[in-house]
């Protein structure tokens, strides 16, 4: 895929979704002309299953003399003939996105996330890195971003407040994603929703496999030849989110729960890497239980 | 991996599974060093989840004076000593092994397993393919292979004759090995228990994810990245017995059913004649839910 | 990727090709939209290394009420706006489009087209075989298809007659595609030329790795732990034509030249029934050495 | 694979390579057996290419009452026994192994790395770290790794202080390892040889596709749609070393040389890891231009 890290240039990105009819893309790209805008990226999709239309288009920022907000204005009227269902995102990639990442004590993901930040694959901001465990405050300081430890009961049935001090401190950023780095923790039904469509879960299993706690040992126990991970949205009922995307690898008889952990990882990282990057860059639409990866 | 297929030779194959303790290796390959065997394989395991040991190995049958019979007399001493619960076989892949099919409408596992039978690539006879339908007569008989077609009334309580007649026309030919390739009906228990260890089905998803009917349907339904195929023996417990191998293919928003269908055949066809391989060359072992590939 | 195999419905395909610059897309689908084409499938690529643009649209042909010669005629004064260079087409996947096969003594691939062709995977007829050995001239029969046996002399140098008599039978069919399926003569530069765009090639390594004759035994000598298989446009220069798609298996230190082969025979069969697919679907543009594939 | 990792135990880990012959597994297991060895892993490979043996076999140190050197001077015995050409070697799992690290200014792989080390995956420490630019000082001190900077002349002829400087700040660690990782330069052929069997690169390419200087640009002017990474030993023929691993991804049309480099950093980062994994836990066997991988 191409992507605003692989040229120097701005660009505005159109996401939209609409039942689906004729005239659809040439109303789009008629306004689009009509402004003047370069199309660099064009992907469409027409769902036979649900009658229901996708696009996203990255146009140069440098070929529109219109302000972002003018632009915003001007297509709103185009959303509108295509209908009251019409949902759409005008977006820019010269603005810095913001994330807020949730962990506990593993901390593979939370590193290579830092990494990829620090090495400009990824375009967004790491604001701050909340644990409900202290352990990895040092790997997190030492990248410069601000980690915040909140303290989780025991009881699940008291865990309300500690829930709300984390919602406080990631709302604080307003962020373009809250991201669950192996965060190990069911977040409350009023918090999926709260940052729906923004909430994302790595799985350390290749679902609707193994749902729930310890997919590894549950992965050991069936004797799989293949375990993966699932990047998600997250929503109320556990686990079972819109998939962004899934990957796997080869397992054995020889492998032990401590090795599939270990090989899970590298798979971890980049499924939940790859999930984040699609995210950020508009990539991702959802509808219903599924999603729209114009990758 | 190495196979019989890659060289003229004929072999003595030894499996093996029991506790594991020190000296198994010892006291096995003393004996195969005793009677001048040339060992062309060896693979051994040590499951230290359960304390099981397990070997596999090929011996060029030209460095052995013995004959097989009296080599499985001279090695059931050596079992002995390695305690009651040893589990072991000596097979001569000079030995043409015999190979039913049990088919339904789906022709495309089928088509791929006579292909490679008729190109050496597994190293069996097709005695006979069985359907429940009568559409794949024409393919099997092109092959010179007799097809039986036993017609099952759709009500599954009044089935079991036509099982009966299956099971009949099965064991005429005291098979290595009865291969559900997409068969559609579930096998009764008491079939199960008669085959077990020799009945081979190919299921069209990713076990665990999707038992039982339509998998492809489900896929969609759950928006996964990735559909699969495995490869299993066939126990009492629907799509639960013990995995050979499985794999996966990346479908996206874009695949309809139809088209994880399509793809997915050519996962399942790969999957099956792979699983079928290593069972008919000895190199599966099943230890409780679970298999020792030594692939 | 959904494809016309995957519902009842005919389609007009438009594939295009031309210099990039803005309202290309808006010119195209104000077209579609003014006949009133329900576009079905659109994919568009806009190349920033050689500023080209490059679309396929699909429409549904129920959803238009001009003939496809009609249609051909509005719509070539819309390239002839996107400029001189502009190169398209507009087919219909109502027409049964015909393939010739060329082969030798390996049988896999032949066996894997014939066999997806019965079963509908692949919209086209294989309207002959040509053989330069007579090995295949059977199965070819069982499945109803005419095969030529055309004898190649072993002097390079006296080929020209055997060639001259291959290019005869191949065009009395004016087939879309002529595959060379593990053929393993080198085509002289004036049938490439004459098929040019239409002659596809499956080479048994991962290009540009191992060109030329015996790649497996190459990949063995080198030590390589993935083997693979490139399907690609024939052109005079050998194994140097435009890829139109690649894959690979895992091997190991066990596996020995055989092993290989046997191997990576289920990695061709992929890799050319993909390419070919793309290829009758209108899914692949070739530019320059470089193809563009809206799989 | 199982792994060190995956348990507390301390292992004793015998590998050995010798001309083929019958017995040699048994004289071997017997030797272990008598001084009380219980094997964990045990591994074989027979090379009919070359008439070669390999094993490899890790024992628990707890089953046996020698010292490590007193059971390498009982084993110099056995070995003897098995021909003047046997090469062997006794390590100890307990025994921390040493790497030095070669950079330049691209951190993905020194990152990785250390992120793995930190972790306790790759079961080493970093002795050094040595740049022919200073860029990557910061993180590698973050570690708590030391980072040494050797200024590298731009003409090659006259790089050779520099490569002395290098030479001595590596063997001042004695490392098991001398990882490039991503270092930019061309070893000289007697740094070559001097750390045969050691020195370890990462290319980022398939080999044998794309040796020498910017694998990317080739791999996108060619239009593969795979791209891959390659660990091998160096030696003094450039890219052209044993391999120990190798992987791939898929890139398509969309992707420019830039979505390449980044796409192609995973794979790099996992094929790296992997090799080094295998070498540190003596997994890999150097036989000619091949290796035999023990994973």
């Amino acid at each position: 895929m191409s992507s605003a890290a692989s040229t120097d240039d701005r660009r505005y990105v159109l996401s939209l979704g609409c039942p689906d009819r004729t005239g659809i893309v040439a109303r789009i790209s008629a306004f689009l002309a009509e402004i003047g805008g370069w199309i660099v990226e064009a992907a469409y999709h027409a769902d036979a299953d649900t009658g229901w239309f996708f696009t996203r288009q990255a146009v140069r920022a440098s070929s529109i003399s219109l302000s972002l907000e003018e632009m915003r204005e001007r297509f709103a009227e185009v959303a509108a003939e295509l209908g009251p269902e019409t949902e759409w995102t005008l977006t820019d990639t010269g603005e810095r996105k913001r994330v807020v990442l949730l962990v506990s004590k593993e901390g593979h993901c939370l590193h290579d996330l830092l990494g990829r930040v620090a090495a400009g694959e990824l375009q967004c901001d790491v604001a701050a890195v909340i644990g409900n465990h202290p352990d990895l405050e040092r790997v997190t300081k030492r990248h410069g971003v601000d980690f915040h430890y909140v303290s989780f009961p025991k009881d699940p049935a008291e865990r309300g407040p500690a829930f709300e001090q984390v919602r406080k401190l990631v709302d604080a950023h307003d962020p373009h994603a809250v991201v669950l780095a192996r965060f190990m923790q069911v977040l409350p039904p009023e918090l999926c929703e709260h940052w729906a469509g923004r909430a994302i879960n790595i799985h350390h299993s290749f679902l609707p496999s193994f749902i729930g706690a310890r997919p590894y040992h549950q992965a050991f126990a069936r004797g799989v030849k293949l375990i993966g991970a699932t990047c998600h949205y997250v929503t109320a009922e556990l686990d079972a989110g819109p998939i962004i995307e899934q990957d796997v690898i080869r397992v054995d008889h020889t492998d032990e729960v401590a090795d599939m952990v270990r090989q899970g990882r590298d798979i971890e990282k980049l499924v939940l890497a790859r999930g984040l990057r699609w995210h950020l860059e508009d990539r991702v639409q959802v509808h219903g239980r599924k999603t729209v990866v114009f990758s």
